[in-house]
């Protein structure tokens, strides 16, 4: 209850609060994000496939991205459950985008006249999570975030974005990426 | 062995002889690919993750992609272990590439001056296999390949590339995917 009142002031306040509690069931030891207190997930690189995306912005910013979900995460994507069950954990994975000119000359001598090029997942440069526990983030509608750069998390200034940027998704429960389809 | 002669007169002539063979374990009951006589494996959509690409080309064609193992391709890619071991299958998931328009708007108003414009998998286009058995495969690197639309294998030409393409990454097992490294 004593939680639920000090949310009511903003998450930012909340940030030692949460941070200092024990970590949830299948997250590791490490440094716990501000406000949400989310630490690392184990195992996440195995979770299986929602979908991929590309960004791309200025100053040549290219980056290739992957989301992936936990088993209760890709149930719920798949039986288009709304909103998505407690235990719910979305990762997103972003490295730099990079050009593959080896693969290039070879799709060039396989396919000629299609002019293909291919850009490969370079280095890597942070992952994000959505952690569902639909009491514990009441106030930020169910969903607990945090965004790792090399296994520490990023500062409050960032972690207060993330909540506000989900917002227009309102009506998907605050998720942006949908479940690709099976080709 | 009287397969292993018959490899020699070229992986074409193979179409029917392996075709007709029963289903490899784990594989589903649909119609196989040319040559190699590969089926759709079961399910692949929930395979690990190695790694993410981009493909542009003529014509405006852009995809996003997506590269999945199975338990044995994936501790292979991660010990770094070549040849691969039989039993190993890659899966690359091929998208067509399409604006996120509504994710552009959020990202606009979180990270002004960025410029960011985000792309997601939008339909399917195909998806591809190289199932390892250095023996049924011997004639071909011991790679059996494959390529789906729909459910259904492409043509015999189509298939008489897959090899020949496949070449230049020899000293990589006739892989060209990397692993992705863990953001």
């Amino acid at each position: 209850m004593k939680r639920i009142v000090l949310a009511l002031f903003g998450a930012g306040v909340l940030a030692g609060a949460i941070a200092t509690t024990g970590p949830v069931s299948g997250q590791s030891d490490g440094e716990a994000s501000p406000i949400y207190g989310v630490k690392l997930p184990q195992g996440y690189r195995d979770w299986h496939l929602i979908s991929v995306k590309q960004l791309t912005g200025a100053g040549g910013l290219k980056q290739l991205r992957a989301q992936l979900g936990n088993d209760i995460a890709i149930t719920a994507f798949r039986e288009g459950k709304l909103p998505f069950p407690d235990g719910a954990i979305i990762a997103a994975l972003h490295w730099n985008e990079v050009s593959a000119d080896a693969d290039d000359k070879v799709l060039a001598s396989g396919f000629p006249d299609a002019d293909l090029e291919s850009f490969f997942a370079g280095s890597a440069v942070n992952v994000q999570f959505m952690v569902k526990d639909s009491k514990k983030y009441a106030a930020s509608g169910g969903w607990g975030f945090a965004d790792f750069t090399n296994g520490k998390p990023g500062n409050l200034a960032l972690h207060e974005k993330c909540f506000p940027c989900h917002q227009p998704a309102k009506d998907r429960d605050y998720v942006f990426t949908h479940y690709a389809p099976t080709p």
